[in-house]
């Protein structure tokens, strides 16, 4: 028995806000009481499910969130840059096959949550620091060989990437995410006394800890090798 | 010669997320080292003008935002309550008039900046507190009564609303605004040593202090009669 608070992440690696919410919540899980349970979700899904738009379709939103993800990269300590063609990255390539992987991780892996968080955070570097892909075989064997897997391992899981029980597993979580009223990611689930309270995206910590009964001390430095 | 930083905060008093910023800028003018500059604008024309589209488009955000409101409501101490249809009052019902006359106390009002801030927060009480009109010359002239203006007052400045002046200030407004990025309200630009920094929303507060060199203490509690 724990009388810790559950807090679920749902995230997709594809989305930049996800990684800085991604990176405060672990950085907070020995500060608060809380029990964080990461979720991968595939973006796109979430997109087409909710009805909800691109922000690139706004060229001044999109000019701001590249501002904002500057500044903010700065001071929650997470070394985001963006792709030369963000939209690119974001929407074209997408990010089907990394959240496949990264499910398969999570059901499969050996190394259960902390590889989950380590791959998750590779690959968020791949796309969000480095402009590598995230689609192809190669790089997810790169970024589960950072992460720590044998070589073994990633074969193993990539192939498991692409079995229907994965597939399935990555549907019903993002489904899972949209019944909770997702519209993009990170969506964040607070259980408190069995009601969920739901925080969409990287800027409602203040307001979390004090729904949650914590006291919000700002992003706190990085401890967790995210940066480079 | 002051050494004040200037901040600039465009609002329509439409926009529930733009009365918590407005507070909060109120609330900080006397703790930070700023000076606040109000600048009225029309979000029907940042929305035309950015090609944005409502929130409530998305049936999923727009039950976020009424969730988030409630409980930003309880954090910021605003008397926000969402009116039983926001979406008519928000986007059918519209704020041209209501923004109009917000101008013409500005330009022309014998108050100056404390008129403008009363009316901005008695049109703000009525639309998200009362659930009241505030398009018609008689809400308007019962915000202007609260805010402390006289019946002649009121009638002159309800009058100027009305010519090409006060018009074409307002759109000259919400184009400048428009310039500097905007794609909703509120818009806050902080004026650092001649480099505009942009911040959209009611929730950049604690990265707009890391920026400007201040210290962000949280919503401060209310000191400016927005309570009922």
């Amino acid at each position: 028995m724990t009388s810790k608070k559950v807090i679920e992440i749902f995230y997709d690696v594809v989305s930049p806000y996800s990684w800085l919410a991604f990176e405060v919540m672990c950085r907070y899980r020995n500060v608060w009481n809380i029990n964080i349970k990461f979720q991968p979700i595939f973006l796109g899904g979430i997109m087409q499910g909710s009805g909800n738009k691109s922000p690139s379709l706004v060229p001044n939103k999109f000019l701001y969130m590249s501002k904002d993800l500057t500044r903010l990269s700065d001071y929650f300590d997470v070394p985001l840059r963006s792709p030369s063609d963000p939209y690119e990255a974001m929407f074209k390539k997408g990010s089907l096959n990394a959240m496949r992987f990264v499910t398969a991780v999570q059901e499969k892996g050996k190394g259960g949550d902390q590889w989950v968080e380590r791959v998750s955070r590779e690959l968020w570097r791949r796309i969000w620091n480095e402009a590598k892909d995230i689609t192809e075989p190669a790089s997810l064997s790169e970024a589960g060989r950072k992460a720590g897997m044998s070589e073994s391992d990633i074969k193993e899981l990539l192939e498991l990437s692409n079995s229907k029980e994965i597939k399935n597993k990555l549907k019903s979580s993002t489904q899972n995410a949209l019944d909770y009223g997702a519209f993009g990611s990170p969506l964040m689930v607070c259980h408190l006394n069995g009601n969920p309270e739901i925080f969409f995206g990287s800027d409602r910590f203040e307001l979390m800890a004090h729904c949650i009964g914590e006291k919000w001390l700002g992003p706190l430095p990085d401890k967790s090798a995210a940066k480079l």
